[in-house]
């Protein structure tokens, strides 16, 4: 349909009529505005982008062109929380004509059942080529001063708590938001990170995001906290400017997700059906990964990343074989193969080695360009023995590639890095970006390590290996594209527990924010929350109950799971840890039976190609009951329900790990109605029942 | 000898005695002075470095140790101007204490017989490890204000015509003498570059550069024109720091030559003796290089580098088999063929492609990150035939590898361009760096590209590569120890004369500045200087006459050197041409005849591995009579000398091509006085006399 110059609103709505995008030019501005069900949701939100040295992108147009279409195709990916993904939206692709500048730009516009993505795209033509971004001025007017669950807008760390406020309040509160990290650049007093999740005083859920984030720079949201108006606000690069772009080009999706239903948020597909369907004709070396690792021994400093204690070491002069080890170094041959044994008899697929190499003595805070080389390792870890012991026990190894911010340094040793993971036995890597970006100036979130990020992963499906990248961009969805990129931590993890300790809530929040743009390595699995059993140097704790812990494995969602307690702490709970051994990670459903952001979440899960299913449950610091119905079990079927929970007298900090077991039998009719602990929660396994002598001395629910 | 606190100064000589080196500490700061022959060359100046976020280490210094030592050696150059070199000086190393941060910090001093040399160094301590440089505060106190030939201190480019002026009167010429340049930032209007010459009123010479210059930012000077003080001026980052150092570590060395003989400042060896010895185990893959190449016609806009008229180019996206060609592309698979026949015909090594490979349709003025890939040709130029076809010829190609500033783009693709080249008969390459530096905010001559440089000639090294590395830095003696670096441009060369024209003694001053740190790909030669002969649309000419294109070969020392004209233009003038195929470009031993800065200068060389001496005058814009002696041929001996010069009535401007070939015979005794026209000079290629029968018919000279 084409509309003439200056005349109506373009509208369409979802394919089930429940949401509506108007899109129109105001004075030659272009504005669009969302509203579900009859209640706006986005405002009138101005749209466009502020150039450098060349007339803005802002205003001055009119509409040159409409395009209207329609788009419905299931797809099925690689790995995730479903088998089967919906992709249907109605999509309105507008092209606006600058004509002062003869210059043209298209906004597209793509509306869902749960929500709105849209885009700028500049097509090929003579007066719009190379043009570098001052600042992209995408509005999200909002309805009302709305609770919103923020971060501080940060260039370079999203490892913080959440802050659960109304928005006005986020001003006020931000500098007590602001935490130390080895790396971090706030930008503003009402500066937050995407996604963004908000709720509206009559109960409406909301969640900002982008999708698709490729060769441009990460998008915050600044707040006009007089006018309720979330607007972007890019990542610069070392000289202020935000983007440097050459038509034809797109951007990334700017994504509005909206529901009545905390669980739609989170069943969202926005995100992923946005991005481009994948990119490798062979994903068979893709696989989900469970693991352990020679990691949390060093987190919780019982024991150090580096061979020696000297101040610093220079690669390729420093001879490892003429220093005095400390005695402290994990990543041992001996300590690893005792890792490796302990995946071999508990089923796990992967064991991470951090510390093998050369150079943890120095490696954090010294702004060091030459940091590692990953491919060194130090004298006590001998590569071949730990390969030959892996391959003979039938266990992967999972390489760690820090690179300490130093990513010239990092793509200067790619290629081999990878080919040594390849030659010896190590099909993915955690890599990491802790510190200071080397080059100076840049921050983890610019275009520039946009850039560099999808290269180590583009790369390393050449090699077919796996990618779990720390400290890099939040996700935004690209797994689809690139399933090799298997899970990202990008937030704040279970590490920081045994750093300082994290509000009990997190997890109740994360799977609303961190969790819409892809899956988070989160490292669950804590058993011995109180730090200073490990380390009688500190005196932290996991703010979580051990039968949580469990749960995370099925509330936050990830291909990529790790045990990442000590081996003896699982062994000291052996009736607990079979339900990390039973859990799946990989998934042809998943049904959200509760949710409510900040106070608690409940999954349920059916195991990839069978008729068992996994439920989870996380609590926030008030004890809560849960009561749940098994009506997504076949209404046909008998399964045998494991349920892992609190005890009545469970706290997160004064009695966290008391659990109790119970085995019962249950079908679709059944109901639970269970009891958790502040800073707790539950975890079910539920077998689908094959044969009725299973069922002997068991009871229902 | 252990001086005690606070007590008086050290002191050295030259072995001849000639130099005299004095250290001290006053209250607490390093000073040093040099005098030669009694004459203060420089007076008191201060040593030390301002550090950021810690004390610096400026004062508060005690001396700690005192070490004098000799140093006597004689070392041959895989190419250069000389069979031998010796290396002999007198050292004394200075360790400083500085009490209140329990820091040590050594600065070592070598005396030569023609200067000095001296630098930093930070030993392995508990106290100074990792630290960054806010600037270097190394002063070179000169006596008096002397006249400069002087460039603008520019942290990305130094393709300027120098200034000759009093030190005093270069603030006031700072404003003229800045020039746009594809990348260009000047940082003060007393800010000079290095080398650095400098003529006393009473006619003694003095040269300012550094040697070594690895893992370090760029020197400059920065003049305080009250006190007649130079300060080095170290190129920033990003985030204007000037260098991130790990102790151990050294600094580039300092150099200060000087001579009451100009010929002793172009003859000195202090920088290469101020290098690591060669580092290659095997050098047989390096060899001097005697080229022509597809280029010309372009820079002087005969044709194009592109292939299309296309304003921007995606590669991997534009289809150019689809696109059409503008056809004025230069690098077609017949032009290439028609340079190997020429260079072939003509005995040349080797035969220069540049714009063979995609991208050039928007290389520069873009900041384009993916600009090109090294590696995929146009439609038109076919990488095979060329091989064959040069293999056949028993001629080399030589690649070229612009990287359009884009220096994380050439790393990406580097080790598959250098393989690329080591499969299709390429033993060299031109690399250039035109236009700002990505990643932004970082500059040609800082720490990070320094860095770069290195890694590209290091791995060069690896696959057997040869590097002339045009934008780079320029050089600082660093051939010595990676003879594979044959050569940089880093200076004004002959494509500014298509360009705007340079002024007619401008290669008076070269030898004496930016040859100082090694050679230059000057790529002279051009017989045709009008450049609207070659393009309509242009008005620029070459500022020489023929005669003085030929003495550039000697006059401006370079393993590697080009024969830049277009083959037509040979063809018309074979008996000049007739020099180019006849002169040498590697040494045994050379001579400095007669040499004035800015006037003329004169040099003789001895062919490797001859007896055959070739001469070189170039000249300034007045015409002068050149009065030499040939005693620096064997007493014993008979040569003809071929003399090429210019016709009494040539000029650079309106009679260039004016020039006369004399055959004579030579001796020991001969003597020679030949006018120069403005902007002219004359070439003269000796050869020993085998046999009686070549001596007929000619004369003695």
């Amino acid at each position: 349909m084409l509309f003439t110059l200056g005349l109506s609103a373009q509208s369409i709505k979802s394919p089930n009529g429940n949401f509506n995008l108007t899109f129109e030019l105001k004075d030659g501005v272009p504005v669009y505005q969302l509203s579900m069900g009859g209640e706006p949701i986005v405002k009138e939100s101005k749209l466009g982008l502020e150039l450098k040295d060349t007339p803005s992108l802002l205003g001055g147009f009119t509409i040159e062109n409409t395009e209207e279409s329609t788009f419905d195709e299931t797809w099925q990916p690689v790995w995730g929380e479903v088998k089967d993904i919906r992709n249907h939206y109605n999509e309105l692709a507008v092209t606006l004509n600058q004509k002062e500048t003869a210059r043209k730009m298209i906004i597209r516009f793509r509306v869902f059942d749960d929500g709105l993505g849209f885009r700028y795209e500049f097509p090929e033509q003579d007066n719009l080529i190379y043009f570098v971004i001052k600042e992209e001025r995408t509005q999200f007017a909002m309805t009302g001063d709305h609770t919103a669950y923020w971060i501080p807008g940060d260039f370079d760390t999203q490892e913080y708590e959440y802050n659960t406020s109304k928005m006005s309040e986020i001003r006020a509160l931000m500098a007590g938001a602001m935490r130390g990290n080895a790396s971090t650049t706030t930008f503003s007093d009402t500066g937050v990170q995407t996604s963004l999740l908000l709720k509206t005083d009559n109960g409406t859920f909301i969640n900002l995001h982008e999708a698709a984030l490729i060769e441009y720079s990460c998008m915050h949201l600044e707040l006009d906290d007089e006018n309720m108006i979330f607007e972007s606000y890019l990542t610069p690069d070392a000289v202020g400017n935000k983007g440097y772009m050459q038509a034809p080009r797109v951007t990334p999706w700017r994504t509005v997700i909206a529901s009545k239903n905390a669980g739609d948020i989170l069943m969202s597909h926005i995100t992923l059906n946005l991005n481009e369907p994948c990119a490798y004709d062979d994903t068979s070396w893709i696989k989900p990964v469970k693991y352990v690792g020679v990691w949390w021994e060093m987190i919780t400093g019982k024991s150090d990343w580096a061979y020696t204690s000297l101040p610093a070491v220079q690669l390729g002069k420093t001879d490892f074989s003429e220093t005095t080890p400390s005695g402290r170094h994990g990543a041992t041959t001996e300590n690893v193969k005792r890792y490796i044994d302990f995946a071999a008899e508990h089923g796990f697929d992967a064991v991470l080695v951090e510390g093998w190499n050369e150079g943890w003595e120095d490696w954090i805070g010294k702004s060091k360009d030459y940091v590692f080389d990953f491919l060194t390792p130090y004298p006590d870890f001998d590569v071949d023995e730990v390969r030959e012991y892996a391959k003979a026990k039938g266990v992967k190894m999972m390489m760690h590639h820090e690179t300490s911010g130093a990513v010239r340094n990092y793509e200067r040793h790619m290629d081999k890095a990878y080919q040594f993971m390849v030659d010896n036995g190590y099909n993915s890597v955690k890599s990491g970006y802790v510190g200071n970006i080397i080059p100076r100036g840049e921050h983890h979130y610019g275009q520039w390590l946009v850039n560099h990020y999808q290269y180590a992963v583009e790369k390393a499906a050449e090699y077919k290996i796996m990618v779990n990248a720390h400290e890099a961009v939040r996700p935004t969805g690209l797994s689809r594209t690139y399933p090799n990129l298997i899970a990202n931590e990008s937030a704040r993890g279970t590490e920081y527990e045994a750093f300082v300790g994290t509000k009990a809530e997190h997890t109740t929040i994360l799977p609303f924010t961190r969790l819409i743009g892809g899956p988070m390595d989160y490292t669950p699995g804590i058993f011995q929350t109180d730090i200073s059993k490990i380390n009688p140097d500190r005196d932290t704790f996991v703010h979580t109950t051990l039968a949580r812990q469990l749960a995370l494995y099925v509330t936050m969602y990830s291909p990529l799971q790790m045990a990442a307690d000590l081996p003896e702490h699982y062994e000291q709970h052996m009736d607990a840890f079979q339900f990390i051994k039973d859990v799946a990670i990989d998934w042809d459903d998943t049904k959200v039976l509760e949710a409510e952001p900040g106070d608690f979440i409940t999954y349920a899960r059916k195991a990839k190609g069978t008729e068992n299913w996994f439920v989870g449950r996380t609590n926030d610091e008030i004890g809560r009951t849960s009561k749940i119905k098994f009506d997504f079990l076949d209404a046909d079927k008998k399964y045998i329900a494991t349920i892992y929970s609190d005890a009545k007298d469970a706290h997160y900090e004064t009695n966290p790990q008391a659990y109790e077991i119970k085995k019962v039998i249950v079908t679709s009719k059944s109901k639970l109605s269970q009891y958790c602990a502040p800073g707790g929660g539950y975890a079910i396994s539920i077998m689908e029942v094959k044969d009725k002598s299973e069922l002997k001395g068991l009871k229902r629910l």
